[in-house]
């Protein structure tokens, strides 16, 4: 199945078959103190180079969430885009709680971005799947509803299947809604990555949609993270996950590394050139 | 299923449902000259040092071989088994291609040690597989035989049913033959690390038995070896195998990293206390 992101020139397809997409997570100010500055005092010099980066790192789409305290996301996600935009033409993902914010972002982002994020609270689900359906992009799903987070892999899979039903009788097509099955951290829960596994698993085999993971609150208050994201990238994209936003300055090499494993780069020359092109960077 | 390997006086379950086991493979001259030139020379102070470090880094049992040209293995395979067994109280893998040296090693092994390794080339099967029975040890059975190795993971399934077939008609238990699916390097082949992930399902499903893997092969050839091998051991983890021999002081934390993301590791006490060991090492 393909989810087909467009920029104003460019498209990237999330494909369950095909390589890994990775979407860049730098552009949101939770826990980067420098960039919630830069957001305040409007530095948009800031984050163009933020961008920059994460595309020269492997990024092939960016996420881009405005949200902190001080900062109007209504007026300032627009913003973002149009300086995001102004630098390099990747196709988006629109991070926010606000739909009035994701409105107005939607308004003046070209092609099809992805939003970031639905889940299946009533509240997101009135609010958000009418601006997927109106201006005709994708969006990610997360597996939680008004209970929460589920502790078990069947009753996320039960949400999952809930949010593809309810935007498939909106008249959205299934391949653009993207599951994403949480992951919380192991420091907290032993069975928190085991249950995020299973998660999905059961959501390939049950809708065969795409599947996003954010790859870095596995690790949360744990030492050695970066070698524990790695080994969590690895056992996700075995288990079927297809998209991931991260930070491709530390994890784009191991994910390539996946998709040479998995027989999806001929002869390496992906990951060659990919190792090529950041060491000379 | 559980393979029990023992020392003098410890025991190491490899088991199918359990922790990952850690076989040091650094006790090989194959590649390391100064190791080789420690054999010829008889320098077991140098040997000591490799088992000694190894254990530290997280081996739970030590490969042993003293394959080099200018070295008569049947003599110095038992040597180098005593040395180790002077200063470390670890099960070992005896591993040689000569039947007489194994036979001379296993003579002054205590426990149960683990033999690598049998396959499924005839002379292998009718030299090695006695060794197993009057010694009543393990061994590892690589999916090869007359023919080579096979290209598909059918194949290679078929070749560790015959071996365990024949191992169980001469009296040796299923769960003391652990197969070994093979990996060649992905810088030759694309397929190479796939064929040997589907491997891994089919025996695991099929026979039920533990799962070795040499785990450095895979990225022969290639830059960032260190990240594709840590990708590779998740993603054969992933899969179901269960022992690897590889460099502990390497790869060690991302074996447990993965443990832990299995569910393996309650609260994550067995990584954290590895990773306070190795930083005060």
């Amino acid at each position: 199945m393909q989810t087909v992101l467009k920029s104003k020139e460019q498209e990237v397809r999330i494909e369950t078959e095909g390589t890994v997409t990775i979407i860049g997570e730098k552009i949101n100010p939770t826990g980067r103190k420098k960039l919630a500055d830069a957001l305040k005092k409007k530095d948009f010099e800031f984050i163009r180079k933020l961008a920059l980066r994460q595309v020269q790192a492997g990024a092939q789409v960016l996420d881009v969430n405005v949200g902190a305290p001080g900062v109007e996301e209504k007026v300032m996600l627009p913003e973002v885009v149009k300086t995001v935009n102004s630098c390099t033409d990747v196709p988006l993902c629109l991070d926010s709680n606000d739909s009035e914010a994701l409105a107005a972002a939607l308004e003046v982002t070209p092609g099809t971005p992805l939003i970031n994020s639905v889940n299946g609270e009533k509240s997101k689900l009135d609010s958000i799947l009418p601006l997927v359906k109106e201006f005709d992009t994708a969006v990610i799903a997360l597996t939680m509803d008004d209970e929460g987070i589920p502790k078990d892999p069947e009753a996320r899979l039960a949400i999952a299947g809930r949010i593809i039903d309810r935007a498939v009788k909106m008249g959205i097509r299934t391949e653009n809604v993207v599951i994403d099955p949480l992951v919380l951290t192991v420091g907290a829960d032993q069975n928190a990555a085991r249950v995020t596994l299973e998660t999905i698993r059961l959501v390939r085999k049950e809708f065969g949609v795409n599947i996003n993971l954010g790859a870095s609150n596995v690790s949360f208050g744990l030492p050695e993270r970066q070698t524990i994201n790695q080994a969590f990238l690895a056992l996700s994209f075995g288990a079927g996950a297809s998209c991931v936003i991260t930070d491709p300055e530390k994890l784009s090499s191991t994910i390539l590394a996946c998709d040479l494993l998995l027989g999806r780069d001929s002869y390496g020359k992906r990951f060659l050139t990919h190792i090529r092109t950041v060491q000379n960077a």
